[in-house]
């Protein structure tokens, strides 16, 4: 199913060549102060136009169809519309010919009796991710809100918190692409396409010369979390955060703090003394949660990207018409690292769980 | 929340010292053969007794309270029940005063305002994953029964398929221990307890001489898979893996197929080419899926487990009561390395995420 | 929250005089056949412009935005827009000062701290009902579909069933206006509204005249009806379609088959005999439902609307800004009886519930 | 599905002659004191005994099996637990022969090819309201509790209120049985069985003479209701009510304030003015609730219960071995008149569904 959360709920919905990709986000507080404007510095964040990235460009314009009023949000549905206009919709029949290694073309086919929607990739497109990065805009909104700013008391009762100020910061990163790591500290500005390019303009440009692909790791830190978020067993922060990360498409593994390496530690290498009385920890390789419950440290989690699939490389791969393997060459605009774009993608889908979380 | 599932629906609850650890399973199909008995070989293996593992022995004996008649489920709710029967609830207000470093003691304070039962863990033992490993059973029966490939005949009436086979094959390995590596494919029989431990007797033999403990990875693999399993964006198959994956307590990362290796790859080497009509593929890269939906192949996925928290080593860490940092001591029986039971509770939420999509 | 099902699901939202009204539809089965044309029908039956009905006319052109290719369901999310194009909005703070007897005027200017939009109603217009129409199309398609009867072959792969017949019929009419009961039998062709406004020309025309309004009761009536839909407690036939009726702007009761006369009948003369072997009933007092389950004999309901809150009289209420009791006359153009236009929507929610539990 | 609610949510389980009966309530908040005692007065109203009730007679005594400790609520999932212990198993296969007349025998016959538990009923008993009855002494005691008692102050951030004092009454009462009408304002005290069965002791001995059953109609008001509970569309307090209440075996309509009755007035007639500055209005025609959120008065809706199913007297009805119609005369221990136990039953379903909108 295409909806999310629970108190804060967004339905997605689009194909990268149809009528345009939308989202409607149910249960966001009344009173936001919204506008159209808002949503630039983050969908310009996702854009292309880097080296490594597709040269389709989209004005990715976003159209607020309800849900706000006078300049706020009103407390109803929220729905928000991009449509789509660099469209180039050649003949896509031959991928259900051969459908493309690493696609959704096979899947798709069987699942939906080849009714599904082949122009590039439907619904299964990564242009499908604009409606997310639109559900982040307001996510973060919420996350900085007084509305949201709820904070316990020794006597249990929920008080305002009196200057919330800026809660949450969230912040996404590249650290990796095609294998080559960069200091994390270094990246500049939560992911800036332009930078990353340039950083690994290298590895990149072999890549391109050779009509092939790269993954890339993101690293994402969420600050100034308060401690109690997410709840026993299946709603467990990491349990919501991984949910909304593996539907980023092309996405292989997430880990938390330590992640994969706290498989290799011992328990006193890997637990996280408190250091102060808010909770503090001499480090952090729980990522900032334990018991599946915020821990007050910031929320550390990695995702790791595969590289794109489409390349220009020649692939051989099984025909279903002729019935034997042949070879098909990728046509069309591809990113060669996508993951270059994706690191406010991934900061989006964080702002919604936590966002969900809040307002519970 | 501690439900989880949408066609087939898991309830779970209990307490490590309370009454009992227990599941309600919803959208169970009537018809399958189910008794106490069924439960046994599962549960054989998340029981400790093996070198790295805690001395505290349950029977762990399974009453069914509701949804079996004359041998067979019926359709309604499905609720199975553990009694806690080996329990020594020493005094736990210690941790209320110094939080153990990797526990959930300071969170839950905080969340639940000191109301939240500490004995033994409380809530987030791992002992509720008993009620995991139960659901687990059901859910192997519902993949393997004829009604989860249930049709409607003309008159709408469900009937069942004459004979479809052996559906689904979930296997669940340990891989590795303490950073040392066993090559999976010499793996024993899916996790045996007993073997693994033999095998990595060293590693754990320095440990528990230590006073330390240690974690794990473990790696699933699922057979037999139909295609064209799993929903676009939200719903996709890695998404609710890793959503029940995260709620077993200590894992810190959860990758598929190639994983977080995929990121240093390159398209031409990460794609995985069909070589056969019905969608096998030459390697296995995407684990199985692909745009979140099954393609037919293993679904291969890995699993991060952290080094067990509760360690007889001393460790400096904040005193609430005195304010300062302070030492403590873990009294108690524990597991050196919970990781070594794991396996089989991977192999149950697998099967109930598999399940709830087959039912769909 | 504005979500509504479990395997088809959908996302209402869309204010009256805001951009436009529009539904998101997840779960709709692949290859149902769909055009803008499909809509026409029933969006007409909604529409004003008899007797009795308010003098604003929409053009309700439904813009497919997602989820058709090629003239078919895809499988994707299927998103419905329309436009608002007659929209006056004349000043609305008035209903901030006096707010509307019977409307939502109070309750939305408390709960969202008067953030909502207050033109044409907002979200709390029965405008909203559009997209519970558009729904209510595609979900009648869904019931009289193959894939409503999909099996599962022998290699797992879901197939149509060749020739499933014409499952479902649904109608609803009304069958009486401000107390005036007219035989249902006679009512022409499920609730058409120039006839009905023909029929109780006389009871209309003097709310007319004296510028009040009048209710009205529309009953409902599902044929062809498989036995077994729906599951045991809260997942009842009559839990279902009450929470999707009760959603409708103005629904004041909800009955089914004898609904309240059964009260102050006897067993012996309420139960309904089975009188074949396909569980046929003599009568029909318990509305084609036993134990919340369809026992194939049609699903009869009533549902009662209120007369319109909207008034050209003048009323005596709360004037918040006096501090006491004023006089408020509310202008604008309203429906005398808006149960008139009612049965189409009526029949989309019925629609909308069976084929969640048909696809389930 | 047998799960209901969001934020306060509660799933069921139990057969009249199985283990037991059961529910497991996720979402309660930590701090609740809660011990079995509490829940003996109201047990006590649903318990049989009476004039027109069944003599069999069960001790219904919970057993708490987890999130209480020390005598308070965790903020864990809080299991509860009934035995049964008087139960009679005769043959029940005479009624897959002849399902009886009301029953869902056939319907349950067919959806689960006869693997269903038979037995009194099996999860189709009334025996199963005991769950939800257990679930509303819990909800009652949230609606209560300082946790639930958050209000609005006009710059829109949640306070606490100093003193909740007693937050909402809830109270439902017998207004009639069998036709009957009592004045509901001489009730005494909330639907006393014994009482009510004095009151209408002419009637219910004529039914029990006759072999026959009675009908009745359950009145419930809840009284300090905040404003602004229940979202708009799919979430309105009367869908989230209605879904609740026709989970409720026998349950055959539901109406809100005028109900019915308000298909037959005007508008000036039905409307209710505000009188007051907090809301108050003059009548209340419209059951506390505008636009599908409460506006501050006594919430008041009517459920009609059919006559009890199982009835002494002969009945004729299809017999499935002869293959022609037989007669039946339904053997066992019923109540003549069910209703006489519900008031306590529609309070516990409309304390579960507030609590869960004041949760969230």
């Amino acid at each position: 199913m295409d909806i999310f959360g629970n108190s804060f709920r967004i339905s997605v919905f689009g194909e990268s060549h149809g009528g345009g990709i939308g989202v409607v986000m149910d249960g966001v507080p009344a009173g936001l102060s919204l506008s159209p404007d808002d949503f630039a510095a983050d969908l310009a964040r996702r854009k292309s136009g880097a080296r490594g990235t597709t040269p389709r460009k989209e004005d990715d314009l976003p159209e607020i169809l309800s849900g706000v009023h006078a300049g706020h949000t009103t407390g109803a549905p929220l729905a928000v519309l991009f449509r789509n206009t660099n469209v180039r919709s050649s003949d896509y029949s031959l991928f259900r010919e051969i459908p493309r290694p690493g696609h959704a073309d096979f899947v798709a086919g069987v699942k939906w009796h080849d009714f599904n929607d082949p122009r590039g990739g439907g619904h299964f497109s990564g242009r499908v991710t604009l409606a997310l990065v639109a559900a982040g805009v307001v996510a973060k909104k919420i996350l900085r809100s007084p509305f949201a700013a709820a904070r316990l008391d020794a006597a249990g009762l929920p008080l305002p918190v009196s200057d919330p100020g800026e809660m949450f910061g969230i912040s996404a990163s590249l650290v990796e692409v095609g294998g080559v790591t960069r200091d994390a500290a270094a990246a500049s500005g939560g992911g800036d396409i332009v930078d990353a390019s340039v950083l690994w303009a290298g590895v990149l440009d072999r890549a391109i010369a050779d009509g092939d692909s790269l993954g890339g790791v993101v690293e994402c830190r969420v600050t100034e979390v308060p401690v109690g978020l997410g709840e026993p067993f299946f709603d467990s922060v990491e349990s919501l955060l991984s949910h909304a990360l593996f539907s980023i498409p092309g996405v292989r593994g997430v880990e938390f703090g330590d992640g994969f390496r706290s498989a290799g530690m011992r328990g006193s290498e890997h637990n996280d003394p408190v250091v102060s009385p808010s909770g503090e920890t001499s480090g952090n390789g729980s990522g900032g949660i334990n018991g599946g419950i915020t821990n007050g440290n910031p929320i550390v989690f990695r995702v790791a990207f595969k590289p794109t699939s489409s390349i220009r490389m020649t692939q051989h791969t099984w025909n279903f018409t002729t019935g034997r393997i042949g070879t098909l060459t990728v046509p069309g605009r591809h990113d060669v690292c996508f993951a270059l774009r994706t690191p406010v993608i991934v900061e989006a889908a964080a702002a919604v769980v936590l966002a969900d979380l809040v307002l519970r």
